[in-house]
This record gives structure tokens, sequence and C-alpha cells, in this order.
């Protein structure tokens, strides 16, 4: 292999058209000419930059690698001297300027009071794709939404007098030590919501001693992340399997070598959702000249940011590869996306560490149960069929989606899980705040668990056991009988006191 | 009889009023002076027409041989040399034209995602006439939206880990091949909403390889539609039992030399159901004055589209009408609108194909319950009295009524259904977007299916077992307790952080 | 008793003030000076009138005969030359004009499609006293609603091919024929909406052949009422029971000898209830300065038309008094406002005709349970405990309240009842269209019946059986667990496929 | 010790600053230097005052005792003449200017027909401060409507044909005469809401004859709401339990010297509840750069009232603790905020005279049940395992929460509480009317519950049983299906007929 050719800014310029189209990302040069019909994103971004430096645009929406991956060897041309790489003039948009003064309008930290909090700042301060991505999931959203309301079907029965000076609801998650019982999870592209991505997230996790867990889909490098981890700081790390099983072996080892303590291998998702809110984002931004063209032209470009970056996932994927697993990797292997207790009494027979009950947040399969409500399956089965109590240190269940108060994370704590993921609430902390979003929402936690265990009469979260809840309501779906229009329109409200009107001077 | 006569326009235009009201329909010339009275739709529209070709007035709202089957053949005149006829001039209203411009301003068909949105853009570029004759249902439209809300009540169980690389969502309904489970289930007067009527499903039917129902309430004729077939394609036939057997068996007959490879019996509308959506929008249509004479002279002519082209079904259609039926025809036979477990016992006993659970869409009896609900039950009663398994070749379950998305269609199919019969999404498809919009909605499905078969880790149909499904919340029918207006007027809701006030420079 | 005097209109004219205050009403003079500060309706509408002829404003809003009942003998004062009384010059209010132009402005009633659409002209063309007086309920208003909802939980399990060409939904009432079943059941004041007010009931219960329940509380006289019956017409009589059980007597005699065919014994208004929108209208149609003084002076005056004509009902009526009504009265006796299967069979054991399951329209205790809901309970239990079969002969179960459909009244026979009475939105259509609006309202229903045991598959009233409905769902109350309004609030709703925006030329 | 100090205001007027820091409250000097950066409330507030007189501010947020109790004797600098002190000129913002209008436009009492009226009232015409304080929650505030929302899912069964002439709604509470079931129960900081605090409620008990629970957190000393007592007047007394035994000892030895017939302790508190409406109050009150630079320090002044009173609550109380109070008072034990059968059956084991169900008005552990819905199953269990019928004279039991009308009231009372306590609707009465404001309040709950005892069957308290209440569906939380908006956008509303346009003149 000869040494790598270098490039000046003019020569790759000159290069800017569909018959030859070369871009720079990172210093690098690759002529994208071939790729352009395929690029799940669409052509026309690609040309937007032919000839010119993409890095910007490039790096909040790809994984690190995704262009060394995606295109052959001998379309990465060489590097180019970046002196001589003329700016690109970036050119502010009237909407992007409103954003702008949102950002700068951001309530202080203090007055942040809840999770939900952070994600009513997002939604106003970040970029519109950026929140369709991060917010959107699966057909109707109806899992994403069950996934919060499930929480609400499952009611407190809190004990009094017991001596609750001192409240402690540290935990230990795969045998490490957690501050709380819960863990950051695993979500894709956090630059899209901050420039430092994941590593918001990871240094957060360091200060308040909680575990995350390393997305395969990050917008920061895997090395980078754990990099960026303090000594002694334990992670985790989210594989979503490749077609290719070396890709993968690589990727285990190295993760292994690295010190990830859990390996969470993500089984909900042979094939991405559809995530219609982001789907229609792009065509909203995009030219209607040209989504019009494509539309007519048999190519479907229309799956937003969630599909473009995830053709690589085997949807063969099955029981018989967790051997393999087993034979290149010493980590606790945790299956992600079990959804009913068939599974996970599958997962515990072949001898896993544990199952996150899980629907991917609700980005998969619309009508998906919440997480919370197969828990209740699980413990209730295996413990029938296996003699399990929950908690449990040899088969630990974890579940994820929809929490937003350290009393959502108490109820799966009561009905047997370890711990619970929280993930988009963190998103939104750090795309409104950076760091101190993180933090922020990380002590907002901390304050609720020492009220609510001081409140539920438990003063460790041993103390959080089944008794302490009444779920027997979380199995109940309705749907109400469609309102007779009619006579809602004729039914005339009741009217409280009224002020006098005040006659006013003239 | 001697040969018919034919008449110049001329001559046609001097009958043009109440004494004397002659019209052209297909250039035929019919006097139907003595049947103004009776038009359901009023004299009003005729008498507009009198003397004049009213061909395309006629066209979409009446079945091909409406007027030759309802009015005299003494008074099919004969037929006019349609070069002497003068153009009728249309007249387009300002709602007419901004209907149009709303119709060149569809949105592309690459930016429908799902077959909401083909209703929602059929809601604005239809006439309000034929939208309020597809969307509307029976009194106060409870069960048509039933339909749809008993879908939200299943949820499903999704298996992991197995290997979904390829799966395969076609099916056989009665014998025959399907590429997905489903068929477009029979609907009226396809005109009113695309000139091409049923012919667009025809056509896409072809293409995507799945079944037509054709209805005996057509815009285009029987012939026409089965002419539109490819070679092999299979069409089914939905049959209004005639009060006149004899038209009845024509029909039948001429079905079955045609190819028809079954025959569903619509056992639902001894009467068409109260359709007031329907209704009021005559009357809103109509000039005030007319509708007020009319309201006052004790004739109902009120009952919108629905009616009008109805009045030949048979009320008396019982089962002892099955023998004759066995012995006029070899088709498969389907009872198509049964809705409890009684009837479908009956209708196995007695040795038919099969039963459509189905309520005729939401259009006839209010507070039907949803076809979704009565498969449980008939599932259930006929695998504990006949010893059967669903889904079962012999004897097949379909449903149909409120559909929109593949989950809805899976959850059926792991309950026992075979297929799941789709109408309004097809008619909202072609009437926003013609032959490719069907095209597009079934791509869509197709898409769903590939995805969902994969979420659900089903590598084929057969994979859809009732254990994916659970539907223990089917039957629960609730309404909330009235709500408490005085409280919820004096509850201040919670409210989120809000960005500071940015002051606008002057 | 001497012949009464005859006065002028002059010399009436100066007893105009508080001191001393007469009113003519229908031609006979009342001194009611010393009745000013005991009137329900306040003193200051009784002033108005000081001198007058008060008749147009006493006589929608009263009993005949409340004014000689109330007032001693003594202060009869005579009669008055009518000729010789100056017209009260009504001023017409701005309010009361734009009323007139929206009466003007109704609906043909060929428009008109379901009995909601009475209601909803009514809320717009009553004046807003009677509408409150009419529409309002006990306390929240929680049961009124209640009433109609619960229908809401009851659904069809219909029967198809069956032969019903021909379909009969006649009855007989305690052995009387109705051509539906259903009767007009007993509500107050029908002044208030139209000048003939009960009147319109019974000419339109004579065209249909469906029986009137005469109230206690009519605008006309019962003797009026019973006039104006055409010869064989069936009329039944509700009673509220008076503390001095010789009126009562004299009432149920009199009415058993006019021919009245059953006395329907009122037991749910031992003291009438809180309707606090009949209360607030009063107190925002009257003058401020007033209504503040006497809100300050202890008395209460603020209880609204309803309390103002009730104060004679005994709270002491009970069992014992069954006894002395069968001495009195050969009519068969019902029980109207029995609210639990115990009564229900304490009636049923103490020998009556029947009972009718109603909470008063909702008027009464807020949080009773709807008729409908009851029926269940006593069918149930009236045959595990008296083997008793429903409908039955013997011992006759009717039902009131929330009715707006034939729909309604087919659950409540397929449940048991033998007849179902429906109230206000009789009401409702007289107060809109006076006689044609109930002629048409009975004629809505009579389409409806007719429709609808065609679709039920049943010829006749006596095959509308408990299979044919599902009332599992009735004694289900729920309220939602409250909404999450951050949650929610932060929640971005799907949007459908939009219309591109078109460029407006310039 | 010396001779307390006189200062001049003049002297006091020269520790105006952060540096050196004196206010004046009720004619004492106190030097708050040191506690500016401890004062929940805030150190802006205070510096306000510096060297001035804050007793007017002060006043209503703070139990009188508040600053003689947190700040160290040193800082008791002595006392000041008050003649020689300049008067604060209290500036009056354009907010107060519009809310004093507001409240001179009180709707006269006479128009209030409810307590929700109280409530409307007072959201309109209190300062904003204080109305969240009072109306705030914890968290998303689901309990505190969940508490009124559980009243909702019972349903009377009421008996008829008894004699009702005269009703009697009296009882007994831990043996003292009430003349309804119910009493004011404790609620803090009184003096928000109106000059006179507690000394209203106090005021209004006599007159009505009702039992107030004074609270730890009162407004007024509980030595001026005794004083304020009639003779034989009954109060108890509800007791935060303090970290300093010695205090409680004294507060609870003074109470029954004085005659207190009841001790509350409250069990539901260890620590006081996020309460975020009251807590986002604050920052919206405060100057924005103070907030931010608060923020910034690392030091949580954001916790509202709640916190700002409560830091002394002792979070170690636990049933050891019981014998210490038996030992130190004669007083009948109740401990208030019992949430499940469990801690009820300890109590009473403990030989306690009862318990309070009670979740402290929602304003604690969000997502604990209603008190009646945990008096069911108190009820229950306590029959089951100890043979206890309720109510019952030796162990009574309590709920409060959510209670807004006599009917729920009632409720309770069947299904076995002795009493009911009343909170937030007495604080809105005297916050918008004062003492008239309750005196009014107890007499819309007097006229209710004369009505609904007649309108039970209920000539006595003891004769409202647990047959006359359907609470089957009390433990039924539901939350639904989220619902499909894309579907829901689609669907047409039907409409009512409607007026004709009136065409209007030119």
């Amino acid at each position: 292999m000869s040494a790598p050719r270098v490039f000046s800014g003019q020569e790759v310029s000159q290069h800017n058209n569909r018959q030859s189209c070369w871009i720079i990302v990172h210093g690098k040069v690759y002529d994208v000419t071939d790729f352009l019909d395929e690029h799940p994103g669409g052509s026309k971004i690609i040309l937007k930059y032919a000839g010119k430096d993409a890095t910007k645009e490039y790096e909040p929406i790809h994984p690190p690698d995704a262009i060394t991956t995606n295109l052959p060897l001998e379309k990465h041309l060489g590097s180019v001297d970046l002196k001589t790489v003329e700016k690109v003039e970036v050119v502010i948009t009237s909407e992007e300027r409103a954003r702008q003064e949102r950002v700068a309008a951001r309530p202080p930290l203090s007055e942040v009071l809840n999770l939900h909090d952070f994600e009513a700042v997002a939604r106003q301060v970040m970029p519109e794709k950026a929140w369709a991505y991060y917010s959107s999931a699966a057909d109707d959203e109806i899992t994403i939404r069950e996934n919060h309301a499930a929480y609400h079907r499952i009611w407190f029965r809190p004990r009094i007098m017991r001596n609750v000076t001192t409240v402690d609801w540290s935990t230990t998650i795969l045998g490490h030590r957690s501050s709380m019982p819960l863990y950051i999870t695993a979500t894709a592209l956090g630059k899209l919501g901050h420039p430092d991505g994941e590593l918001n997230l990871t240094r957060a996790a360091a200060k308040h001693g909680v575990i995350q867990m390393i997305p395969t889909l990050a917008s920061c490098s895997f090395d980078e992340i754990v990099d960026a981890a303090q000594p002694g700081q334990v992670q985790f790390f989210q594989l979503y399997v490749n077609k290719d099983r070396e890709i993968t072996k690589r990727i285990v080892q190295h993760a292994e070598k690295r010190g990830i303590k859990g390996l969470f291998i993500t089984v909900d998702a042979p094939q991405l959702g559809r995530r219609e809110k982001d789907m229609r984002m792009k065509f909203e931004a995009d030219d209607p000249s040209e989504v019009k063209k494509a539309g007519s032209d048999g190519v479907d470009r229309s799956q937003g940011a969630a599909r473009a970056i995830s053709s690589f996932i085997d949807p063969g994927l099955n029981w018989d590869d967790l051997k393999w697993f087993k034979s290149i990797t010493k980590m606790p292997l945790i299956l992600k996306g079990v959804q009913c207790w068939e599974d996970a009494l599958e997962a515990y027979d072949a001898g896993l560490a544990g199952v996150v009950l899980s629907n991917h947040g609700g980005r998969q399969l619309d009508f998906a149960r919440s997480g919370i409500e197969i828990l209740v399956e699980v413990v209730r089965e295996l413990g029938e069929r296996r003699g399990l109590k929950f908690p449990n240190e040899k088969f630990q269940l974890f579940v994820d989606g929809g929490v937003r108060r350290a009393t959502d994370v108490l109820k799966a704590v009561a009905l047997g899980a370890t711990a619970v993921g929280v993930g988009r609430p963190f998103l939104y902390a750090f795309s409104s705040y950076g760091f101190e979003g993180v933090d922020k929402a990380l002590q907002i936690l901390h304050d609720e668990f020492e009220m609510n265990l001081r409140l539920l009469g438990a003063p460790t979260i041993k103390d959080v056991v089944p008794e302490m809840v009444d779920a027997s309501n979380l199995g109940i779906h309705v749907v109400s009988v469609p309102s007779d229009r009619l006579y809602e329109s004729n039914y005339e409200s009741m009217q409280p006191a009224r002020l006098r009107v005040i006659k006013t001077k003239l």
C-alpha cells in the first residue's frame, strides 16, 4: 500500500458535480460519485458539499466511521492540506437565527425543577431535525407514550413511622456500585444535540457515580468515550450485531479490552422501526422539487436518520449465536429488548446475566407493551418456573422507557427490577445545557430519591418491596367508547361564580 | 320490438319542465316526468337537466344500470344523436374552484407515509358530497370509530432472536394466493371519488397480487371490472340479494361464468342504516327554499345517497335461502356481516366456506361490536363446540373495518382470521391520487408487513400465533364518569420551565 | 259566601307598592302584600307587576292553581273588568330580540335528523331561564350525563338472516297498546317552553299512539290535558304526594274518574335537588344590587324555579302509605324513582303493578346510578328471589333518563324493561317547534325503531332478547388517572401529510 | 440576663446592608446578617427590609415563633421604640392593584352556591404566592386530583319511602358532639389568605358546632387560636414532631392543659414533598438576575414556602415513640397520614384512638392513593383480622383530601369513616370572604347534608350504611391507551342542525 496522497483544496474543489463528486471529511478526501444514489440521506445534501469540506454537516449525524465503513477502500483518495481548503460559508437562515435567540433565552438551570423541564427547553432550542430524531417513535407513537403512561397505573402503598433520618438509594448493578438504581442507557447520535455528544454523559456519570451504557451508534467514537472516563468509572456497551460477525467480534473484544463491564446485545431491532415524524421532517426540510423527483424514480430515500445508519444490523441474529458470543468474550451478556416472559426464561436458561425488558423507547414495534408491564409477568413466571426471586443477583432484570421521576424508578425496583435505564431525559438535558444539564438532571433524581425513600418509609433500596405498590391495574389497556359528539355539544357546562363586571371610568 | 328511435338534441331539449321532463344518459333518452317525485335525490337535481344530457351528473352517483332498472321500459324512449346535443355549460362555483386548487396542491406521493395520510388528503380534495358519502356511518358514528379503537386494545407480545432475514407475509384466501393477508373489500360508488372508480382498485390489485371484492353497487359495471383484470387475477363478488330472486340468480350465475372465485353475500343490510352526515350534506348543498317545501309535503327525500341506491335489497333473506344459493352456483359462499358466534356457528353447520365478521364499516347498526372483538368469541365457541382451529382452511374467518396499519391486520391474523378486508383507505387513496394512490397504499402495507413480521419475530404468517397478542382488554367498553367541570376549571395546570422573555430592540 | 266583587283596572292600579300590592292573574284580583317576602321567586318580580295584570309573567312558570293554593282565601279579592285594565307594555330587551331572530332562523323540521337536533335548536331559541330550568340537574350534574353515558357501555349482538320484511315495534304497557316501547314521561312547567305547554304532548301522543304521563306540576291544568285527549287515548298520571293527604286523595280520585290508567307515585323527591345551573341563572338575570340585599338579610330566595313550586311535597311518605293508596283508588300503582333491587322487591311484595327505575333525570341525588344499570340488578335479583322473568306482565319495569335514540330503548327492552320513559327530548321538541316538533320527534323514533329491529334481526319487540346485548361493562365507572400535564405538553403530536402552500399571484 | 435594650428607629435603620443587616419584627430587633444565606426564602427579600420594620411581610408566611426559634438568642438584640420607626412605604404594583380590583368585584356571598365557588373566587383574588402555596401539591400533582376523582368512582344506592321529614346529620367524634360528620383539618399559614388567619376557622367552627384541628404551622399562635374559642368549643391539635423531643413535650403538654381534646400526630411528612408549582412561583416573582446568581452558587433556595418552615420535623419518628407519647399526655392519640391497612392495624394494636387515612392533601408522595380508597381496605382487613366493625367508637377512622360536596362525606361515612377532614375549601372560603366565607361554606354543607340524607332515605348518620354505596370501582386506576392522533384528526365530527344564516339588512 503506497503512502496516501495529499491533495490541495483547489484540486478537490474541481470535483464539484454529479459526474465527479469529491468531499472532505475530517481532512480526508473521498470520491462519493458512485455513492450519490445510495446515500440514505439523498444525493442533494452531498452535492451541496461537492468539492468542499463537509465535516460540519457530516459529524453530528454519522457515527465517526460511517464513511470509512460504507465506502470501498479505493474511494478513500487520501488527505488534504486543510490550509488550502476554502471555508464553507455557512448561511444562517432566519429559522436558525430564531433558534439561536431561543438558546440565549434558556431559563437558568436553577429554574429547571424536574426532568420534564429539560424536554420543554430542548423542544425549543434544538434544531428541528435533531428534535425529530430524538423525540420520534414508531408508527402512531402509541408505545412511546404507553411507556410513560404505564407507570401511572401503579400506585404506592407507603409505610409510616420508620426511622428515615438517613436514607440510602445506592445499589449494585452486575456487581458494580451505582449511586442510584438507574443507568444512562444507550441512545444514538449524541452530537445532534450537543457538540460534545456522548461525552457529556460520561462526565456526568463520573461525577454522580452512575453507569453509562455506550451505544454502537454513538457520534463520538467508542475510544473517545472510554478515554473520557475517570479511573474506575464503570461503563457498559450496547451492541448492534453486524451481519459480518468478524466486525462484531473485533468490536466486542476491543470493548472487553478497554474494560467494559457488561455487553448489552440489542435484540429488538432486526430492522429499525418506522419513525414517521423523523421521516416527515426530511420532506419538510428539503426542496420540494427534488423530493418529488425522488419520489417518482422508485428509490426510497425517505426513511429519516434512523434507517440511514442501521443497514448493517443483522436480522438473522438468533439464539444459536449466544454460544459464539460466549466463546469470544467473558463480559456478562445481557439481552436488551426482551418483551415477554418466554424469552426472558430462554435467556435465563441460556445462562445469561440478565435481560432488559424494553421496547426500544417505543421506536420499534408500535403496540409493544411497556417494560414495566412485562416485568410483572417475567417476575411471576420465572418465579413459578425456576423458583427465582427478584431483584436477583445472578439474573438481573432491567427495564427502560418512559421514566421521568424517581417514583417511576422506585416502582420498577419494588416490582423486581435491579435498575432502570434512562435515555431521552439525559439527551434533552445535554441538548439544552450540555454537561451541566446532565449534572443537574442527576442532581434532581438524587433529590427525588432521597425524598421518596423517606416518604415511602424505606431507609434503603432493599426496603422497597412489592407490597409497597399496587400494580393490579397495570395490564388494563382501555380505549373509551367513542364520544357522542352531538350529546356533548348540546351539554352546557356548569359555570362557577364569577366576578362582577367592573365598570371602567371614562 | 321495433328498432329504437333516434332523437335529435333539439327535440329532447323541448321536454325541459315538470310537465314533460326528458333527460339523456349515456346517449339514451328517458322520460322521467312521472319519476320526478319518486327520485330519492329529489326532483330539483333532475329538473336542472331537463331536456339535457345528464350523464356527467348521473354517472358517479348511480350504478350503471340504475336508470334502466328503475324506469319502466316504455319510458326508455330511444337514443339521441349526440352531435346534435348542446353541451351543458358547467358553471364552476367558487367552492369548486377552491377545491381544484387544493387538488393541485396535493403533497407528492412520496410524502404519503401511511394510510392515514390518504384520508387527510382526500378530506381536502374530494367534493363535499363524495366525502360525506364515503366517510359517513350510522347514527352517532360510534361503531365506525370503535372499529378502529378496538385494535388499540390489543397489544403485542413479540419474540426475539429469531432469524428474520427473509420474511414472507403472503397467504392463501379461499385457496387463492394473496401477497398479503388482506383483500380489497367491496365499497359502493367508486366514481364519486375518481372517474375510473373501481378500476383503480382492479389495476392495483393486479400489480400487487391481492384480491379485489367487486361490489354490487359499483359505479363501473361488473363486466368492466372483470374485463380490467389481468389473466389469472382473482376477484370475489359482493352480493346484495334482490327481492326478485331471478335477478339475483342471473347476477350470480353471470359472476360465476366470468370466473369470480367467491360469493360474499351481505347479510347485515336488510335495510341501509341512517348515515346522518350524508343526509345532512344533502340539505346543506340544496336550495333552502326547496328543502323547506319538500319538508312540508310529507315526502321524505332526506336519506342521502346511501338509501337512494338500495331499495331493491331483500329484508326477507334468511337461512332457508342458502339451499337455493347452493343450487344455483358452485362458487364458495361466504356470509358478510356476521356479528356473533351463534350465527357463525350456523353458517359453519350450513356448510358455507366462511364468514366475514363485520358491521359494514359502522354504516349499519350503531353500537354493533367490531369484527375483531367478534372474532375472539367465534374462535373460542367454534373451537369448543366443533373442535375447530383457526385460521382454518375449510371454514375461513375474515374481519373488516377500522384497519389502518399492517399491525392491525397482524393482530387479526394472530387471533385466527385468514385475512382482513380493507375498504375506505383504498377509496381515499384513489380519490386523492387515482391508481397511483392505491399502488402506493399497497406498497406502504408491504413495507409495514415486512418490518412488523421482523419485529414480531415471525418469519411467515403461520408464525403469527395467538400467544403474540394480549387481547384480554378487547371486550372492555368504558365511558368515563362525566367530568367534574367546576373542579377542573379550578385546577391550575402545572407549567414547564419557560424561556425568558427577550426584550426586542426598538 | 257573598258574590265576588268586580274591580276596575284603575282601582287595582292604585295598589302598586310594597305597602299595598295587588295583582291581576287570569282576570282575578289578589292582594299579595303579605306574601311578598315569602315568594320563592323574590319580591322584585311581583312588585314589577304591582297594580297590574301579571298573567303573562305568571302563566308559564306556575302550575295553574299555584296562586289559589298558596294565598289565603281572604286575599282572593274578586275579579276585574279586563276592558278597564291597561295593557302592560312589554319592553323587549336586545337579548330577547336576538332570541326572536334565532327563533325565526330555526332550521326547517326536515333538517332535524335526530332527537339531539331538537336540543341543539332549543338551546338557541328558548329563553335563558326556561333552558336553565329544563336542562339543569343536581349538584355537579354527573348523574344526568351518566344516564346517557350508561347506554354507551351496552353493545349489540345482532342476528342475521331472519326475515325482517315486516317488523313490529308496538307493545303493551300496563295492558294498554303502545305503538312503541316508550311513553312520554312527566316533566314540569311545559309553558316555559311553549304557550301550549303539555297539550303539545297530548296531541302528538294521540297521533302516534303513545301514552302520555301527566305531571302534577304541569303548566296546563290536569283537566285541560285530559280534555285534549282523543277518545280512547290512554294517559297516566304522575303524583307528588301532598303533606295534606286529603288534597292527594281528591287529586287521585279525580284522576281515576277522568279515566287515568296508571298512577305513578314519585318516590325520589322527598325534597327537590339542588339545580345550581337554574339557581345561578336567577342571579344572572336579576339586578345585582337587589340580590346583594337579599343575600344579606338571611332569607334564601336562591333556589331557582324548581324548589319554588315544590314545597308541598311530603318527605314523610313511606311504605305504610301504600295501603292507604290502595284504599282510595283502583288504578294500577307504580313507584317512580326506585333505585336499587331491594326497593323493587319491596314494591313487588307490596303488590304494586311495577316500578320506574329512575333518578329523576339526574335532578335529585347526584351520583345516583342510571336506571338502565339498576335494571340489570333488579332483573337478576327478582329472578333469583321470586322467580320472575322480565319483561313481565304482572310486575312491569320501566326506566327513564338519558334516552336519545331508539337503540337506547331497545337496549332497555332487551334487558327486561317493558318500556322506557322519554322526557327532555320532547320538551326540547315542542320548545323549538310546538306540536310539529313532538310529531317529528316521534316520527324519527318510528323510523329508528323500524330500521333497528331490521338490523337486530328482531321482527317484533318480543324478539329483542337479553342475548342481543352485551351489558357486561355497564357497572364499570372509571375516572382516569389525572393527566400528566407536563409530559403531555412536551409530547409533539404527529402531523398528517399537508397540502403544499400555493403561492398566490401578485 | 440583662434587661433588653431599646433601640431607636434611626439606629436600626443604619444596619441596612449585607454587611450588617437588622430587621424589626413585632417591635423586636434582630440581627440577621449571618442568617442571610440560610434563609429558605432567599436573602433578597430580607435585604429589602434591612434596617426596617419587616412585620407585614413576615407575618403571613411565618409561624409566629419562626424567628425566635431559628435565630440564636444573641441575635435577639432587643426592642425598638416603634414611634421612631419610619413607616415602610408600600409600593403597590400594577398586578397588586389589579388584584385589589378583583377583590372589590367578588360576587356577593349569596351567589356562592357550592365549595367549588370559593376556590374559583380565591384563585382570582388571592396574591399569587399565597394561591401557589395553598393550591400546590407534590411532583406532577397526580395524587391531589386523584383524591377528588376517587369519590367519583363511588355511586349511590339510595333507598326510598322512608320517613325523612326530619333528618339529623350530627355525630360524635372522639366522644365529642359535631353538628356534621366532618371537621376542619389542619392547614398551615392561614394568614397568607386572610389577616385573621386560622381565627376565621375558630369562629365559624364555634357558630356551626364543628371541630377545628389546630395546625402546628399556624400563622396565629396556638394560644391565640385557643383563646378565640367559645366556652365548651372542642379543638384538636395537629402535631409535627420536633427533632428535639423536649420541645414536642412542652407543646403537647401545653395543648393538653389548654383543653385540646385529641392529638393528631402527622406521620406522612418525615420530609416535606416537592411542590413545584410553589417552587416555580418563587422564580417567577423574583428578580431573574438574582435567581441566576443564586442558581449558580450551589445553594438551593428553591424549595418554596413549604420546606422553608419545616426543617425541624423529625424523620426519625417511629413506632417506638408511641410509648413516650402515652407517657406525656392523656389526650387520645391519632396518627394522621396512614396509607395502608398494615399500618392502621399496627396503630390499633398499639392502642391508639384512631387513624386519619390521608396523603396530606396530595402534598407529599405523588401516586399515594386516596384516603377513601385506603378506607375500604382498612375496614376489610381490620374486620377480618380483629373483628372490628366501622364506624367504631374505640378505634375511629378518618379520611381527608378531595372533599367538595356533602355527598363525598356521606360516601366515606357509608364505607366506615367516623368523619372526614376538610381543609383547602375552608382556606379558600376565608381567603375570599374571611369569617363570612367559612360561615357560608358550613351553611352550604349543612344544606347539602339535609338534602342528601333525605334523598338517600337515611334519617340519621347511622342509617348511612355500606349497602348505600357501590364502591366496587374504587380501586380501578386507568390511563387510556394513548390516542391515535392521525386517526382522530381525520375524523370529521357530526354537526347538529344549525340555524339558517340570517341575511342582515344593508
